[in-house]
């Protein structure tokens, strides 16, 4: 497999590894299918218990005018691009402006009726 | 569900939810069975693909006197107890000390290699 190290390890993970540190996700971007940058990941949703990343919470910074506005991503929308060293989703900007989301610092109750409204805007079966 | 708001409140973590963002990880508790507290989970290693949190990196503080070395343990071997608000562990204080370790800030290269002698010291199958 061809190694990406330098673009890789510009974009800050641990190249050609599977693992990244739980504190190295800040920060990971996230863009779309044009290879716009969208934003950046702030933080994963944890399940306690099993360990699996549920969703993971984006910023989009000063694109949308949307400057500190959070906005909650199930997993299963994000998809790892190790060329890009950052995540893809197959989401137009309107989506996801229009989706469920919260101010820095206000976060919500992340209760199981929150969780399913989040993944059911995005059209991901919840399953827990 | 008899709710431990108090108890869960003061170890930091947001309970009764099974969610725990992953910059809030840092810190939550590891006990072991005899309800020592051994030290804290310092951060997760994710899979950057599936989410999937493979292992912990625990620092044990000063109780065996190893200030700042780094412990990776499988998640598997990791036993989440909400009334205490952390992790139980069934594991002695020997095993542990005689375990992979490496001192914060001089992290080793988290290949397959490494982490398969991580799994196979605690004994958890590795599978990927």
């Amino acid at each position: 497999m061809e190694q990406q190290d330098s673009t890789i390890a510009r974009a800050g993970l641990d190249s050609p590894h599977r693992l990244i540190a739980s504190n190295r996700v800040e920060g990971t971007a996230v863009y779309n299918r044009q290879g716009e940058k969208l934003g950046r990941i702030e933080y994963f949703m944890v399940d306690k218990m099993s360990g699996r990343a549920e969703y993971a919470v984006m910023s989009f910074g000063g694109l949308f005018g949307l400057g500190d506005n959070h906005y909650p991503l199930p997993w299963d929308v994000l998809d790892y691009d190790p060329d890009k060293g950052g995540y893809i989703v197959d989401l137009d900007k309107e989506k996801l402006k229009s989706g469920p989301s919260f101010r820095a610092g206000e976060e919500p109750d992340f209760d199981r009726d929150y969780d399913r409204r989040v993944f059911d805007y995005y059209g991901i079966v919840y399953t827990w």
